[in-house]
C-alpha cells in the first residue's frame, strides 16, 4: 500500500511541513521505500517531481523539506509496491493532459482485474493498476466530453468513474485538474482545513511543531488530506466512504 | 530565442557538466532568463524539472548542478520570452504520452501563424507558439497511428512534419520518445560526440574544466547537441540544415 497527501489552499501555500511528515513514513517510520512523488501546481502549470528511491533519504525529497514552493494544489504519494516494479514510470502522481488542462492523479489501493477494461485516448506507460485506473478514467471523460464540460458534471462523472474502479478493489484516490482537488475514499482518507485563528500542530512522524499563525494571514484557508492524520494534535475528519469530495480555494465544495 | 542541450548516451551519463554550461547563460553570461527546464529519461520513465525563474540564481537548477542524475536521454531548455508569459506552463520542455511513451519536447525559434494549424488529439496547456507545434505533430503523428510505427516509417514523418513547422519561422528542435533522440535545425544546432580515448575539456561559459576520462569506461559513446558550442576546446560539428537527425545510445543513427 502507499501515502497519499494533498493540499488545496486560498493562497499559495507550502507544504514543507506535512511533506516533511509524509516522506518519513517512506522507509523510516513507515515501509513506503519504493518511490515518491509530488506535483505543485502554478496556475495551469505544474511541477512535478519523481524518484523511485526511499523518500526518507532522497536528496531531493530533502530538497523540497527545506526550498518552499508555494501552490495552490499539491498531490504527493509515496509508494510500497505491490503492482509494478520499482521505477521511475511507476511512481505516482501520474499526469496527463486533457482538454489543455494538467490532470495530476495518485492512488492509495490494489484494483484486481483492471486492467481488463478497455482503455480509450490514454495509454499507461508503466506497469501499475494504478496509471491503468488513472488512464481508462479520462478515457471515458474525453471520450464524453471534448471540451471541459461543468463543474456539476464532472463531478458527478469523476464520483460514477470512481465507483466504478472502487468495485475492483480499494481505490482510495486523489485528482487534480489545477482548479478542484477530487478526493475519494475506499478505505483511508482524512482531511482538516486549517484557517484563523491558526494554532500549533505537531507531526506524528518526526518531533516538529509550526505554529501556523507565524506565516499566515487571518484570510488564509489550507485544506490538507491524507490518507492517515499527519499531526497528532489537530482534528483529522474522515471523508464520506465512495462518495467524490472537492476542494477548492481550500474550502470544500458542495456540488448541490 | 532560447537555447538547447540535450544528450544521447550509450550508459546512464550524467549532464552536470555540460548544464552548468547551459544554466550561465540564463541570466549570467546569456539573457535566457525566462524559465527553464529538464527532462532526464530512466528508462520508460522521465523526470522533469520546470522553473519560471532565470536558471542562473534558481535553487533547484543549482541543485541539479550537484547532484548527478544519470541518464541515456536528456533535453534541456532555457527560456528567453518572446511568444507566451513567463510562466510555469510556458516553460519547456514539454512532455506529453503518445503510444504508452513519454515525448519530450523543446524548441528554439519563432512560428508565426502556427496557431492557425488544425490540431488533433493534444491540446496546449500554455499559451506558446512552440507547445502548439508539439502538440500539432503529435496530433498528425497519432492520427496517422493508433501504435508505434517503425524507426524509419516515424523518422520520415517526423522530418516532414518539422518541414512544414519550419515553414512558419526559425524551428530548432530537440524530441525524443525515451529510445532516439530526434533533432531538427532551421538556423542553430551543433553537436559533437565524446567517445575514447577521452580528454579534457573546458566550458565557454565559467571557467571550468571536465577530465572526461576520469568518469568514463572505454566503451561509453555519449553525444551532446546544443543550439550553441558550449565548450572551447573541442570540435563541434553542425546539424545538417532541415533534415531530421536521431541519436541513439550516443550513436548517429543512419536510416537509410
Amino acid at each position: 500500500m502507499c501515502e497519499l497527501l494533498g493540499m488545496s489552499a486560498s493562497v499559495p501555500t507550502d507544504i514543507c511541513f506535512s511533506f516533511t511528515g509524509l516522506i518519513r513514513r517512506g522507509g523510516h517510520t513507515g515501509p513506503h521505500k519504493d518511490g515518491w512523488g509530488i506535483a505543485f501546481y502554478d496556475g495551469k502549470g505544474c511541477r512535478t517531481f519523481h524518484d523511485p528511491a526511499a523518500s526518507a533519504a532522497s536528496p531531493i525529497a530533502d530538497f523540497l523539506r527545506h526550498h518552499s514552493i508555494k501552490s495552490e494544489i499539491v498531490i504527493s504519494h509515496i509508494r510500497r509496491a505491490n503492482r509494478g516494479r520499482v521505477a521511475l514510470e511507476n511512481t505516482h502522481p501520474f499526469m496527463r493532459e486533457m482538454w489543455g488542462q494538467n490532470w495530476v492523479f495518485a492512488h492509495n489501493g490494489q484494483l484486481r482485474g483492471i486492467k481488463k477494461l478497455s482503455l480509450g485516448a490514454y495509454r499507461p506507460i508503466g506497469g501499475t493498476d494504478s496509471e491503468f485506473a488513472f488512464c481508462w478514467m479520462l478515457g471515458k471523460l474525453r471520450e464524453r466530453w471534448s471540451n471541459a464540460p461543468s463543474d456539476r458534471a464532472l463531478h458527478r462523472a469523476i464520483e460514477e468513474l470512481s465507483l466504478q474502479i472502487g468495485q475492483h478493489g480499494v481505490f482510495n484516490m486523489l485528482l487534480s485538474n489545477g482548479r478542484s482537488l477530487y478526493c475519494f475514499r475506499s478505505t483511508n482518507l482524512v482531511w482538516l482545513t486549517r484557517r484563523a485563528p491558526f494554532g500549533a500542530a505537531t507531526l506524528v512522524d518526526e518531533d516538529l511543531t509550526v505554529d501556523f499563525a507565524k506565516d499566515t494571514s487571518p484570510s488564509d484557508v489550507v485544506t490538507i488530506v491524507a490518507t492517515r492524520p499527519l499531526t497528532k494534535d489537530e482534528r483529522w475528519s474522515t471523508t464520506p466512504k465512495s462518495t467524490l469530495v472537492a476542494f477548492r480555494n481550500g474550502e470544500l465544495k458542495t456540488t448541490s
